[in-house]
């Protein structure tokens, strides 16, 4: 069985309201969030974190857009987990999201559950969590919170907005939701729309949360329950697709842990169910189980199409905002297919695009890695984009400090 | 969540020892069953279908070996299900599997829930079912079993062995283990070695099952619950990677389930989730939780490498075996590359080998489907080989019947 470390049902719901080390904007009933659900979310949240400084001109913001599990501690420790920010690979000083020169600003999705308002968030209507009576919500929901976050922030237009997986979808969102406020968008390991398998796959997550009795229809926070156990065996299972059959041959193959041979148990005899087990396990001590059902539901209604009159190209006729597109060759999650579909859509609205797909073994996590190909890319783009909006170089400083509003 | 159908605990206990439509041979105290673990069997049973009738040579016997989930029922309607035969479309009268030619053998393997020896089984000793008290089991225990059927049968040489998947393996083992009594060996869609990504789908499965507080530490028989939810998340993860992200997307796509649109909820609003669901909740009605608990784990202890000094092809040197190696471009499970190395290894033992990869977007499963290419293969190589082996055609008729012992 998953060995789980000391019970703590409340880790993830202390987080939910009042994040650490992050900043928030509390949106009163005054500015009610509109959701594709047709209801409105009101009062509301979100949390954020930021990097660097904002310039006088306010024209140097790069949105970071997180994936599923992902939050706003791109490039800071994480107070939770203690560890460092999940894209210190790219984002930092003199990273290729530079924020000597960027002013970067991450915020915690719509549905999650580390500061902006999600399932595991208090209602204000019952004084208790939401749960399942939080409404579901989309990636075009997460985006207009962002928007109304960066309207609180008086930035009118980002310099660019950047992301891998449901980061990628939020890119992608952005760009047509607000092409005049892109000047830049980095779309990375997404699709315009998840696949039958993605969707088939985060359907067995949810119903492994959703089996463990502990989940009581989602109402655990309240009845003192946490369905750790059905959260791990998702993670653990959501885990593998984001790896490669490659990646977890030369990681692990078939080496035993800590013994010689097999045991004839059930046992973790084999360092890859050692290393998986660890993943359900931790994941469970960060995460809510609620947010994992919603932001997956998120990505699954995620079809840029459906929302644009049955084609992609539609989404960004028009725009004038530059695109670089990247994908992995090992990613079977988004395949490179997916990108290429990106491509070609931009291409059909004739929008600026360029793509590059990176040769890797190591899966859709790659964004997430010691990746010098995509670190090159992006600091390529970037700077590129950079010249032609006539953004000071990193070495002249910035004029103003970040706003840091609570 | 999962719909599961009416509650029926019992269901694949009740076939554990008394299987219907089976014929079974037990093996008493006299005869035990030595396996790998380095303890003994015995009593056991195993149960098998014959189809078709033992030529007056006793050479026309082909052995087939199922895959995880599959069963005795190849060619003939299961008892339990009540749906035809699972290998219906390659085994049967003028099929390629030519049941009027060959006399064909489908034992349920040791480990499972059908009639042969598993942990639903009653312990002699105890009186009770064995649960996590039977012992682990391998591919070879798996095989060695078949073999004493087969002496009980007065079978000394198969003419062929043929098998997907799990069942390939057995195939492979076979030859191994048996070089003299197995003329031909058509291992389908299968591995000389479990990977590091496939023990770890195994592993999530697994996790599903023993987290439900159902199973009981695996005695849920003796205590009356059914880890039925856990070993339905188990089942609808499995069934993802039976088939390819191409076919899904055929299949289903991003069609909604009897709907127009998405509700904004966790209902099954796509095709692929209603799919899904249902998968998982009809094979807990006829599987036993720990058989595949025990299953999963022969498949993933499978390693012909390492049981034969570090190199496949000492596993077959001097092997007479006529081999046909078959694979499926879209199977992501047991990919080509797999196919290619028991090529590889056979013709470096100097094997008589074919070899087949097979267009088709059916992923895994194909070995299932209806697949021409596939039956024109097995229906060649087995004329070829039955022609070599100076076996009558199909038009003459047996000279006996086959032995039917209880």
């Amino acid at each position: 069985m998953v060995e789980l470390s000391a019970p703590d049902a409340q880790a993830p719901s202390r987080e939910a309201d009042s994040p650490r080390d992050s900043l928030v904007v509390r949106f009163g009933p005054d500015r009610p969030l509109k959701l594709d659900a047709g209801v409105e979310l009101s009062p509301f949240q979100v949390a954020y974190k930021t990097y660097g400084a904002l310039n006088a001109d306010r024209s140097n913001a790069v949105l970071i857009c997180h994936a599923l599990t992902g939050d706003q501690h791109a490039a800071s420790e994480n107070p939770v987990t203690r560890k460092p920010g999940w894209w210190e690979t790219l984002v930092g000083p003199g990273k290729p999201i530079d924020t000597e020169r960027y002013f970067v600003i991450c915020p915690n999705v719509i549905g999650a559950c580390l500061g902006t308002s999600g399932p595991a968030s208090i209602n204000a209507k019952t004084g208790q969590p939401w749960g399942l009576e939080f409404p579901v919500i989309t990636i075009r929901d997460m985006v207009r919170a962002q928007a109304m976050l960066l309207d609180e922030l008086q930035i009118d237009s980002l310099f660019a907005v950047a992301g891998g997986s449901m980061g990628g979808m939020q890119v992608l969102q952005w760009a047509a939701s607000y092409p005049q406020r892109v000047y830049a968008a980095l779309p990375i390991a997404c699709s315009t729309r998840h696949s039958a398998q993605n969707i088939a796959f985060h359907e067995v997550g949810r119903q492994a949360v959703m089996a463990d009795p502990e989940w009581r229809g989602g109402r655990y926070l309240v009845e003192g329950t946490n369905p750790r156990r059905g959260l791990a065996v998702a993670r653990m299972g959501a885990h593998i697709t984001y790896l490669s059959d490659a990646a977890l041959h030369r990681k692990f193959g078939r080496k035993f842990q800590d013994r010689e041979s097999v045991t004839f148990s059930f046992d973790a005899d084999f360092e890859v169910e050692s290393y998986l087990r660890h993943q359900g396990s931790t994941f469970v001590d960060r995460f809510d189980a609620n947010s994992y059902l919603y932001l997956t539901r998120a990505m699954d209604y995620f079809d840029l199409a459906a929302d644009y009159s049955g084609a992609v190209a539609n989404a960004f006729k028009g725009a004038e905002t530059r695109f670089c597109v990247v994908s992995f060759t090992s990613d079977w999650l988004f395949p490179t297919s997916d990108s290429r579909a990106i491509v070609h859509a931009l291409n059909a609205a004739g929008a600026r695009v360029s793509f590059a797909e990176i040769v890797t073994d190591k899966g859709h996590d790659a964004f997430l890695l010691e990746e010098p190909e995509l670190f090159a890319i992006v600091r390529g783009f970037l700077e590129g984009a950079a010249r032609s909006r006539g953004l000071a170089p990193a070495s002249s400083a910035p004029a103003s400090s970040a706003p840091a509003r609570k």
